[in-house]
This record gives structure tokens, C-alpha cells and sequence, in this order.
């Protein structure tokens, strides 16, 4: 005998991004504030300002990458149960990356599952945290090997945070952005190329389209079967330095682009881009003064590194790499020894 | 400046219930069956014979309720991650209540998200865990207070492994049969009062009848919105009861026979069902042997206990009464005094 479970719905994850001044925030349910020491120190009394609710609770979690575990989890979920929280409660993000992950995380499990809405203080986060709905923790076998897909109610990236942002995690933050551009949209990539990021509302308008670009991509994979494999671009290169440094050496984003320019020079000599474009994506990135380069020591190590990669199998490697400015092509065909050439040309570099 | 993310998706969590003898499962990916020892001592090999798939791990936690926790958890995800499973790896759930919804927490968080299917080796698994799709842990708050809704990609009820079932746990299961039939189709009910479960055949119609309809609630509120409430009837009196013994007197469905009994008075009390239904369903219970009475020592705590249970509001209490055999109301607006009434009348009953 069978029976069908039919589960056929339409389900709508849709919500906003606020690229704003934060207004007013009112609740009538209790509300949860996630945030670490760093954030909390400058910003905690301007986001209460303009917050309402009839109970908020602030879990400050320690700072940092190795804090994106199971024992942060509990933390926050903990405090919800002592505070008594239901299934309509409500958390919120405030922060980086990190605690965005770990805020959806904590969210997408308590009671089967209760609203998040992320206020993203680092230009990173804003642009690639506030959208495409993963969420998680590490543990000892990698990084975001644990989690879940949890998409926030709303998004509210206020250009404020920003400025107190040191430089070189808004530099990180560029890379995605410059990654979002080199990826999907040559108009973008010529507008980065004259923008000045210094001013509030060009980098508003920046962040907006880099975020309209990652949504549409998300919008048709929101699972990550196929197309959104295209927003590693940089990252299958930028995996195996963050690996060989322990994490400590680069920010996420540094990493990135110096993946992206790896990748780009694979795609040079796999006649893809023309080096001339390949020129103009690492004159922009030095404009923010990230590095372009990293010093390979063992090339057949470095080669090996790239399989413990969650998004590669088991013995191919999936490569994103750019047909041209504006458009990429998802691979996993390439000959170690092309690859090997690449690596060689960076090495002690 | 505002961005749409526009998430509006048609999404397909449909799958198949098999009630039937276990034909060969085969699977072009790496399975990990995840189960307890005494299934794994009754069953196991039964299983092994009929499966076939690249690598099956096995994984053996701890018997019981108590050990439905995190460390459980982490236990059968370091075995994935030890045998380098990935986003296309299955899970096997195969045993009871408490197996099933173990390892679909963890299929859920696994890499954020792999299949898992139900091998339900009780009979209250058969018909309540497998259909719903809800999973989680418990922890020092409560019980189920952290999971994630994650439906299996198919369930296979084979009667074979209920032969070896305790008859208290078999009673357990057709409590909860009882219960959809009242609650939502007196054909089904009246069927039941007449039907001889010990016969193969005939056990596996009251599953299907039973799956069947609770799949039908469930694909109308998957997310326990509304009308899924419904199926806690039985349950609201049930809890405190099982808070009160400490979850070691009875078996769950031991405790939602007695908790529809006491539903039972409180809606005749009301003028919603009549005695003589009343009575029809205690007397099915008792063909099974199950307590359908519990000597209450204090209504006044027992009255509180009811708060405890996450599916209450902070101060209502949500009954689910039956006015009639096939048709229950879900109300938070019944007077304390009446249930104190009730209380009374199973005082050290």
C-alpha cells in the first residue's frame, strides 16, 4: 500500500534590503539582539535608540571566526529559553558575517525554527551575508560544514556602521563586491571603475547593485545546485591560501582577491579573458590596496588542497573562471598541469 | 535605497509512504543508517540484505529518550564527516520515534541540508513520526526545543519489524491512531471499532487510513500554523502527565490515551460530544489495554503544568475537545473552574 505525502506549495522566503539610515525599528514581540564586544562597544546605544519592543535581550558572543561554533549556539538559545521566548520571538543579527551566520543558525533551529532580520555593520556582510540565506557554524572537519538555509524577514545595511569600519575589512568588503561585477555585469565593473566609495550614497548605490546582482543569481538557486556556484569565483584559489595560512594572515576578502587574480590568470591561459582585462580587474582590487599576489611554496601541495574543498567531489575541482568581464564560465575539467603553470608563476611570489 | 529579494518559489516536499513488505533499496550514493541497539540486534541484517549502496556506515546511538540530544547529534555528524560524505549523501532513519527524528536533525544541518529517508520500526513511528516532517533534540528546557521542519524523501512502514514490538509499545501506537480517527473521521472510527490489527493486512489499512489523513492536515498547515493543532488533542492533558511522572510511569501513547480521555470529559462537560462517544472511545482504548485514567494529586499544579507546554500561549491554555467523533475545536478560552472540574473527578482517580 503507498501513500503520497503531497507537499507541493508555494513558498515565499521574499523580503527587503534596506540600503538606509536606520529608522525607527518597532516590535510587539520579543526581540533578541546578537552582536559581539567590537560592534556592541560602538554601536549597541545607536541600534536601542531606534529599536522598540516589550523585551529585548543582548547576547554578546566573543569575536572572531573560531567563535562560529556549537557552544555560541547554545549561548544564544540558552538565553531565549531563560527569557522565555516563543515561536513568534524574534532574533537579530548585528554585526558581521559571523554573527549573521550563527544569528540564522540559531533562528532556523530554535522551536523548529523562528523570524531573524540581520543589521550587517561590515561592508562585507552587507553586500554577500545580506543575501542567499546560508547560515552556520564550523566545526573541526572546516568551515560551514553545519547549518542551515534560513532567509532573514528584512535587511537593514546602514551606510553609518560603515564608518568606523577599518580599512581594510571595507577593502575586503570591495572584493566581493569587484567579484559580484567580474562575475555577472560589465556595467557595474565600469562603474566600479570610476566610483569613489568614499562617499555615502556612490557606495550605497554600489552595495545596491551588488546585492541586486547576488539576488537574481540566488533567486534561481536559492540550494546552490548550479548557477550559484558562479559567486565562488576567487574563492576556489582563495580556500586553499586561507587553508595554508591558518586563517590568520587574510581577511576573507583579502583572500578573495588574490583568488580572483589566480583564477583570472588560469583564464588567460586558457584563452577565456584577455590579459588586458585580466590587468584592468587587478589595477582596481590594488586601488584598495588588496593583495594581488601570494607566495606559493609548493605548488603539488597547494594542488592537493583544493580537494578538501566542500564544493569540489572527491577528485574533480570546480573552477569559476571569466569568459570575460561580466561573465564566467563553471568548469571542472581543467588539466592539473594548466593549473600547475599557474601555480608555478606565483610561486615565492 | 531598497532591494527586492523576490523568493517566491514553488517547492516540492512531496514523497511516498511504502506500508509494505521492505523490497531492495538501491542508492548510487553513500548511506549512513542511523539506529539504536536494539533494533540494530532485531533488525539490522534484515535491512543490510535488501540495501545496497557504495558505502554503508552504520551508526548505533544509545537507546532511549534521554540520549535525544546534541552529543547524539555530533555523534552521527563526525561519522559523516569522518567518511567524507557529502551534499548527496543519504541518511537512513531505523527505529523508532526517537531515531527518526534524531537523524532528521541532523540530515537538515548536515552541510546545510541532505536527504534522508524513514525506516519506522514502531508502530507509533509508522503512523505519527512519518509523517509531519519534523525533527529535533531536547535539552534541559524541554522537549523537541530545538529541530527544523525537514521532510523525508520517502518512508518504507513494513510491518514485519512491528512483529517483535512489545505489546505496550504496539497499544502506544494505536493510541495514536485512535486519535486521528476522532479527531477528524468517524468512518474511520467506526471502522476501527470493528477491526482485528492483529491480522497484517488489516494493520496495515489502519496505518494508511491514519498516515492518510494526518497527510492531509499537514500538507494544509506544514508549518503548525493552524488546523495541525489539532492533532495535539489527546496531547495538552498528556504532557503534564508525562511532566508529573517524569516521563517514566508511561509510554507517550500511554499518556495520549488518558489525555483524550480527560479531553473527552471536559468536552461532554462543555456540551460538545456526547457521553455515549465519550464512552466509545474509552472502551476501543481499553480493548488495547491502555490507561485511560490517572489519579491527579493536585489540580492546582496540575493546572499550572499546563504553561510549561510550548504549544501554549504565556497565559492560555490551547485545548483541543471533539464535538463529536470525526470533528474536534481547537479554543484557548475555556474557564479554569471547568477544568478544575474535570481535574477534580480523576483526583487520585
Amino acid at each position: 500500500m503507498t501513500v503520497e505525502i503531497d507537499l507541493k506549495r508555494e513558498i515565499d522566503h521574499s523580503y527587503k534590503i534596506y540600503i538606509d539610515t536606520l529608522a525607527r525599528l518597532t516590535f510587539r514581540r520579543k526581540v533578541a539582539i546578537v552582536t559581539n564586544p567590537t560592534v556592541s562597544g560602538l554601536h549597541l546605544d545607536y541600534l536601542l535608540e531606534r529599536l522598540e519592543a516589550p523585551t529585548v535581550e543582548i547576547v554578546t558572543l566573543p569575536d572572531g571566526e573560531r567563535y562560529k561554533n556549537w557552544e555560541s549556539i547554545e549561548t544564544i538559545l540558552d538565553t531565549l529559553f531563560e527569557a522565555r521566548f516563543n515561536r513568534s520571538s524574534l532574533l537579530i543579527a548585528f554585526g558581521g558575517g559571523v554573527i549573521g551566520d550563527m544569528t540564522g543558525f540559531a533562528a532556523s533551529i530554535f522551536q523548529r525554527g523562528i523570524d531573524f532580520i540581520q543589521i550587517p555593520t561590515t561592508l562585507l556582510a552587507q553586500v554577500d551575508a545580506s543575501v542567499g540565506g546560508k547560515t552556520g557554524i564550523n566545526n573541526a572537519y572546516g568551515k560551514n560544514l553545519i547549518g542551515a538555509f534560513h532567509q532573514p524577514r528584512a535587511v537593514y545595511a546602514d551606510p553609518h556602521f560603515l564608518e568606523t569600519l577599518p580599512k581594510r575589512e571595507f577593502a575586503a568588503g570591495v572584493a566581493e563586491i569587484v567579484k559580484m561585477a567580474v562575475t555577472f555585469d560589465a556595467g557595474f565593473f565600469e562603474w566600479l571603475e570610476s566610483a569613489d566609495l568614499s562617499k555615502h550614497e556612490v557606495l550605497a548605490e554600489a552595495v545596491a547593485r551588488s546585492v541586486r546582482t547576488k539576488a537574481k543569481v540566488v533567486a534561481q538557486d536559492e540550494k546552490e545546485r548550479g548557477l550559484r556556484a558562479a559567486l565562488n569565483y576567487g574563492h576556489t584559489f582563495g580556500h586553499v591560501i586561507e587553508n595554508e595560512t591558518a586563517y590568520t594572515t587574510y581577511l576573507h576578502g583579502e583572500t578573495v582577491a588574490i583568488g580572483m587574480v589566480m583564477a583570472n590568470t588560469l583564464a588567460v591561459e586558457l584563452g577565456l579573458m584577455t590579459s588586458d582585462e585580466a590587468e584592468r580587474v587587478k589595477r582596481l582590487l590594488q586601488r584598495y590596496e588588496l593583495p594581488v599576489t601570494y607566495p606559493v611554496k609548493d605548488p603539488e601541495r597547494f594542488y592537493r588542497t583544493f580537494f578538501l574543498d566542500k564544493k569540489s567531489g572527491d577528485d574533480t575541482i570546480t573552477f569559476i573562471l571569466p569568459r570575460h568581464i561580466g561573465g564566467v564560465e563553471i568548469t571542472n575539467s581543467i588539466d592539473k598541469a594548466q593549473v600547475m603553470d599557474v601555480l608555478e608563476r606565483f610561486r615565492g611570489a
